[in-house]
């Protein structure tokens, strides 16, 4: 069991150590309760310019040693997956979900 | 989908109307990525003396119209449910879960 305010701002690394980003939040189906995906953030500064990268929550596997997660995708990976901007609300459209699973479906 | 920050500090009310507290986090098997319980606050000031009270997640209901989740319960049964200070992280302990769900699957 982990609290749902720890996982948001724990650290997101690759297989090479390049810290990605962090997690900012994650989605739960409303009525299931299941957690669907985790959105990370990265760049920007104060918030300005930053993205959000929903990875699908089983994407994700916890590093004890690294205090972090740790996703396997390089950063150019990582640069082309779904992401949105600050304000956007990409889950509200059909399909998106779908999108963002597939892209990750065919990391290695 | 229901972004975990926004659940964050979501009002928490009865059937009377009453507002009970608020949604402080949520707790999520780490694997599974199932949200098991929701941790209502209630009570304290400014951090002080709250007291966190978890719910099974299949216990609230979201109402759109008070925009708040609503619980089948007086402030009497959940002044007696499980409940645990600043601090204290009872999930840690083998059955803890158990005697929460127990708990409230006796409310009507």
């Amino acid at each position: 069991m982990i609290a749902s305010n720890k996982v948001e701002g724990t650290a997101v690394y690759n297989h090479q150590g390049d810290k990605l980003g962090e997690v900012y939040n994650f989605m739960v189906g409303k009525r299931s309760g299941q957690v669907a995906y985790a959105v990370m953030s990265f760049g920007g500064f104060l918030g300005m310019g930053q993205k959000y990268h929903p990875l699908p929550w089983d994407v994700l596997t916890y590093d004890t040693g690294k205090k972090g997660y740790v996703v396997d995708a390089d950063k150019e990976r990582l640069m082309g997956a779904p992401s949105y901007a600050a304000g956007e609300e990409p889950f509200s459209q059909p399909g998106y979900g779908q999108q963002v699973r597939q892209y990750w479906s065919s990391v290695g």
